[in-house]
């Protein structure tokens, strides 16, 4: 069973959604009217292609946003109070979602767990050594993108066939429609907020193949009961 | 078989120094008698921990060491090059060394080849997509760190026994000392330079279980006089 790490077993969005609103505090002070999110969302998807997912990448876009909104009249020692954010964000303890070291220990005695994330590798492993849950997993793979491809890479390296493949996670576009495509069935938890690169509409999520929980700590239940109408090992 | 990517396949160490130059030029403009290397070295020691190896790393620590020599005197107009010259390592083409593909090529008849690399994820993947070898192996690794506990997951994972692994790179410290340690074997390829922080002491290098080569092109043959004495199939 993958499950995915940010959002899912620990806060990350709320993290960046606080930094956001600290730039746009920050770049307000030198121009009032600026729209910092709107900037911002468009210098991180145009540097998707170079820098990747995660908080680095991320640094750097508050960065170039943070010049190009003020026309570069940003003084430098705002400009390190950024860098400074991108730390942080980097060193903080990783903070579990409600219920999820109780949730992994239950359906770990039954299934073998994988830590499938996306995002900067450092970073992540980095999350999960200081979330205390690495020993419950079997093994850890970070992707760069979490699309088909990425997923069938991973069952096939690790000998998993898709039928008996279930991913867990809080993203309809990266843990839920690849997994129902390669023929394996997805659980979506949703977080309180979702980052807008991640959106899907509706009329494209498949019909079948998934669920929907409120909380890991249904998961259990739901693996129980998917069990006792096919065969579920990974 | 492994092999490295960075100054082992393709060109990297080069870059960085570059870049590095066209930084200390930069920045003593505001500061003549700055010693940019020494304070960038120590910056990018200290964010180690924080952001790991990478491009996006390497100018974030650019960009912070910018600041901090000239005072926070450097004009935005500078800091926005340095974020440029990021990007444009980040996209550059990946410049492969001589005789690479056709070595790659040769060892590849009697070999699987798997490309173990640390550094950036997205970074190394996309290097890998743009150097047109990706088609030659048959897995790919990037590791946070290259040291005993990452080499051995690495095997395990990949149903791969020690005493039938190769590793092939230019780094003593990443490519060679930590593969020995686990009974693999190593071949050394120096490149033109090295990074002060892949440097090791003479006397921490193992006595023997590793080879070192001036070139590439040599290292079939060196494989095949290692083939006929033991069995090394991956």
């Amino acid at each position: 069973m993958g499950l995915d790490g940010d959002d899912t077993l620990w806060h990350n969005e709320t993290r960046f959604q606080l930094t956001q609103t600290a730039l746009r505090d920050l770049l307000r002070r030198h121009v009032p009217e600026a729209d910092v999110e709107t900037h911002l969302a468009e210098v991180e998807m145009r540097n998707l292609r170079l820098y990747g997912y995660g908080v680095k990448a991320f640094t750097l876009s508050m960065l170039e946003t943070a010049i190009q909104v003020t026309g570069g009249r940003i003084p430098t020692a705002d400009l390190e109070v950024i860098l400074g954010w991108g730390k942080k964000m980097l060193g903080e303890p990783t903070e579990l979602l409600e219920g999820v070291e109780a949730a992994l220990r239950q359906v770990g005695r039954n299934h073998e767990l994988l830590l499938i994330t996306k995002g900067d590798l450092f970073d992540q492993e980095s999350k999960l050594a200081r979330s205390g849950l690495a020993e419950l997993f079997s093994g850890v793979e970070v992707l760069s993108e979490k699309n088909v491809e990425a997923y069938r890479a991973v069952l096939r390296r690790r000998h998993i066939e898709p039928q008996e493949f279930v991913m867990v996670g809080n993203s309809l576009r990266s843990d839920v429609v690849p997994v129902v495509e390669i023929g394996a069935r997805a659980v979506h938890i949703p977080y309180v907020m979702t980052w807008h690169h991640e959106h899907v509409d509706d009329a494209a999520l498949p019909r079948d193949g998934w669920y929907r929980l409120a909380a890991i700590a249904e998961l259990s239940a739901l693996l129980g009961s998917l069990d006792q109408t096919s065969a579920l090992g990974a």
